[in-house]
């Protein structure tokens, strides 16, 4: 199943199931707004699955992605992983600090849930200085977890894509601090279709979107790297944070950048690790970071080419002080 | 002003005014939730504080602290800071590790905000060998708080008192990697009454709670320490987290574990602390961390001993495997 939220002047927004195809919509019938319908997926199910149905045979009015808030335009937790082993480590060497210890457990943070920016809206940064990147990854939103369900596979009810805005400038003094990040990172943006895993295919697997993230700054390609070579998988990720606290419905647990070991060919999601890539390659970050007025595009397509979380392609704008 | 939440089969439960000796309470007219009131604070101060005129004036029902739920029992950010030099500098001495180095700058993280527990409620803790501890802090609820906002003693709406579960074994791991606390930090516990900070008199100064915070651990005083002694005031946290993102309505934003210099006296507010001290002083931290059935009590009063915040009294217990 395929789902987005357009505004309705409310925070929420209205939610709206999409076809296969992405070119058609309709109001939801189940639930006004995507976190209802998540408090009450499992038995909500055979209602969404018959809308699903009905669009896939022709009901339904055009669907514009960039027209769409975030499917779930607030959450009541987004909780960040890093769990591809080749971006922290190209990170640790950019921010010159020393290798990660994470005593084999998975890198987590949480941050800003209560707005995710839409696809197509300008993003308002305070300063050029701070070292504005972009940051392409997937994510996940659950149903509620229980504390301490460490079996989470089927907690997960949709799969998403993010840009996880980062202040490049001001991340390092606030990882030193071993408390994480509240001023480098502000809200992320998500793209207009979450999709149900089954959605992917065979591409979906072992909970990882085995799959390309295509990066492209001010319309040049920046990256191609594959979603599938986590050192955890997204349940893994959704089980680690629900190991001491409830998980309520509509969390969102992120992969952190995707980021390949082949990156000579298939290149980065963020400026920062390509900086860091410079940095051990030439001896020199050379790439600088983005300046207003700058675009990032982000999508992930299906392996056949069409379409499948849509796009993120937003602006970096000043805001207003 | 005074407000507490009573439990009405909701999340957000129903709001009220309380009386200023905490004795007689009544369902709020202006607003059915603390988060509805905090949305539109300024406008519905006026109508606030004619209901609070009028139950100190002698109406009202009896107010029991302990059926209260916390006064936002849920909230879209919860940013907690360390503003005790004292007791960062304490901790790394604990944990073992290098002094901080926050360049300057306020230590803060983001923890869990969809869920504070009652001041009565049973605490659910999955492990003893997590290292289970208290953490009294003090706290502000926030109007919304415009992105780069810096003067932010008017954002202000309320003060609170907290109780910052913490899981001390996991804590270092954690901190080592950067990324901030996901594990270590279960949620946290509000004392019933949250109160304008006219309600401290002269006792809120410099955006500080200058009053003690009296802890007792199973029935035995623990540590009376001052909320006085910040390196920052909660206006500069507020200020903090509002660099690059725009805080809204309902943000809880705390000063961290109370922690004087003079602890010989004045004792500590979380058992790490105290391990910190006896590390420090004999060489040995012999204070074991909390056991299942252990009870904490914590509360703050007024300069002339009446009521305030009310108490947070609760026993931890082993959660649902």
């Amino acid at each position: 199943m395929r789902f987005a939220t357009l505004p309705n002047g409310t925070l929420d927004g209205r939610l709206h199931i999409v076809s296969r195809d992405n070119t058609r919509c309709t109001p939801c019938a189940a639930a006004e707004t995507l976190q209802e319908a998540l408090e009450s997926w499992d038995s909500l199910t055979p209602k969404l699955q018959a809308e699903y149905d009905a669009i896939n045979a022709g009901d339904g009015a055009p669907f514009e992605g960039s027209k769409a808030l975030a499917p779930l335009p607030r959450a009541w937790q987004w909780l960040d992983g890093s769990a591809f082993e080749n971006h922290a480590e190209l990170m640790q060497t950019a921010f010159n600090l020393p290798p990660l210890d994470s005593g084999g457990y998975p890198l987590m943070y949480q941050g800003i849930s209560n707005q995710f920016l839409a696809n197509a809206e300008d993003v308002p940064m305070r300063s050029e200085a701070d070292g504005i990147d972009f940051e392409g990854e997937f994510g996940v939103i659950t149903k509620a977890v229980p504390m301490g369900k460490t079996d989470t596979a089927d907690s997960i009810a949709l799969v998403i894509q993010i840009n996880d805005w980062s202040l490049r400038v001001v991340g390092p003094r606030e990882m030193k601090t071993g408390f994480g990040w509240i001023q480098a990172k502000p809200a992320c943006s998500v793209a207009p279709v979450a999709v149900t895993p089954d959605e992917l295919g065979e591409n979906w697997r072992d909970c990882r979107v085995d799959l390309p993230l295509n990066l492209h700054w001010n319309g040049t390609w920046f990256g191609s790297p594959s979603g599938y070579p986590m050192s955890f998988g997204l349940d893994e990720l959704v089980a680690h944070g629900a190991y001491s606290r409830a998980l309520p419905a509509g969390t969102i647990v992120g992969t952190g950048t995707v980021s390949n070991t082949n990156y000579d060919k298939v290149g980065s999601a963020c400026i920062a690790e390509r900086r860091a890539i410079e940095l051990v390659t030439t001896g020199e970050a050379s790439t600088p970071f983005m300046s207003f007025g700058d675009t990032v595009r982000l999508e992930c397509t299906a392996a056949d080419g069409s379409p499948l979380f849509g796009s993120i392609e937003q602006k970096v704008i000043k805001a207003n002080a």
